[in-house]
């Protein structure tokens, strides 16, 4: 991942281990809303990717899209034994960005296989995004985690190739997909402003407060950093965004 | 080759190793069939179990759900991974069991959570049953593969638990579970005949052939030891079959 100006000192330091840094109330808080908000995005991740496997044009496809669907599997268990480990309910914690998720999925269901993989390939990579700018803010185990489960798992070149390849076939269904990413931009941004209105322990350690954070000029700078990185993936799509 | 006259007797011996017992062709075509419908098994058994862990009354059992759907997946990639190791083109080995295996879940399509749990256990068991009679009749190699793929996912005993429990809360819930199952193995046995009408090869593994295979009498045999394995099963459930 590139470096940014403002943010390269802080991602450079560490700011301890997950038993010193646990210490504080809030910042553990902080840390369960994080691993359960990732642990119901990996299941969740396998749910979307299974469904979209049903769309598959063919039976590679289809056993490429239930590798992927395994694969988020394998880091929602990581993700679950750690909340197990430290003491937290995994259910507990996954439970507050059960409702989000599943309302920005019901927003924005695919309604063929070019759109389910434009999703899963944009929305993986925003959210990849967003856990690798905060994953820098964290103690180094939590860290070593999230980045751990944040590894490709293939799908990104795998999509790129099946949607350029559609959109050489029949370049009309580019302005389609155009509009489709603009709309998953969109519903993403505004489920995840719901998320931050509403959990302050997780909104604490994107701003500031008891943890070393950001402040909001900084969220203004990541938000634009991860809408950049947006814009040029759908030009890898072959897309206007 | 060894000479057999019983069953007990067959299933204690070896008739080789892949590298010998394949140089017979029409060996070698029964054990592709083998592999490709167990293959698609598993890769239908993931789209299944990932189908049922959405109608989940809640995150703990969808969890589990989609803990087994990606084992199954585990499975389908070890028989895929074996079929091209031996030469075969794995889609292709697949494509004669694609449609009738469609074709049963499409009949038997669960219209909830508990009709789900019932026909993965009921249909993992038949298909285990059946696998583990052939299993005794193949080369050393392809046994032991399809023994452990036939390995336990830890389904069965969470289905148990969780069927019982409905039932005993819900008595009622029993009569139209055990017509269900009574139609889950009606079906199955359906789409089996197909299978045995339309694969010569596979046929010839059963009931005998180029390859030392059941006899008619045999097969007879051995379905009536998958159904009584089912009504234990069924029984097992709380449910007269």
């Amino acid at each position: 991942m590139e470096t940014h100006g403002e943010t390269q000192d802080s991602a450079a330091g560490s700011i301890g281990d997950w038993a010193t840094c646990s210490a504080d109330p809030e910042y553990r808080a902080a840390v369960l809303d994080l691993l359960g908000a990732l642990a119901y995005g990996e299941l969740s991740a396998f749910e979307r990717l299974a469904e979209d496997a049903k769309l598959a044009p063919g039976l590679a496809d289809k056993a490429e899209l239930a590798r992927m669907a395994s694969a988020e599997f394998q880091h929602y268990q990581r993700l679950h034994d750690r909340l197990a480990e430290v003491g937290a309910d995994p259910q507990e914690a996954m439970r507050p960005f059960v409702e989000p998720l599943e309302l920005f999925h019901r927003m924005t269901a695919p309604s063929d296989w070019l759109e389910g993989l434009v999703k899963a390939y944009v929305g993986d990579a925003i959210a990849t995004d967003f856990y690798r700018e905060v994953a820098v803010r964290l103690d180094d185990d939590t860290r070593d985690l999230v980045l751990g489960v944040m590894s490709d798992t293939g799908h990104a070149q795998f999509a790129v190739d099946k949607v350029r390849q559609a959109i050489e076939a029949d370049p009309r269904s580019g302005g389609r997909l155009a509009l489709w990413g603009r709309r998953l931009m969109g519903e993403a941004l505004s489920q995840a402003q719901r998320v931050v209105a509403e959990r302050d322990a997780l909104s604490n350690l994107l701003v500031g407060g008891s943890v070393q954070g950001f402040d909001l000029v900084e969220v203004g700078k990541m938000f634009n950093r991860i809408t950049e990185a947006h814009t040029r993936r759908m030009a890898a799509l072959g897309l206007a965004s």
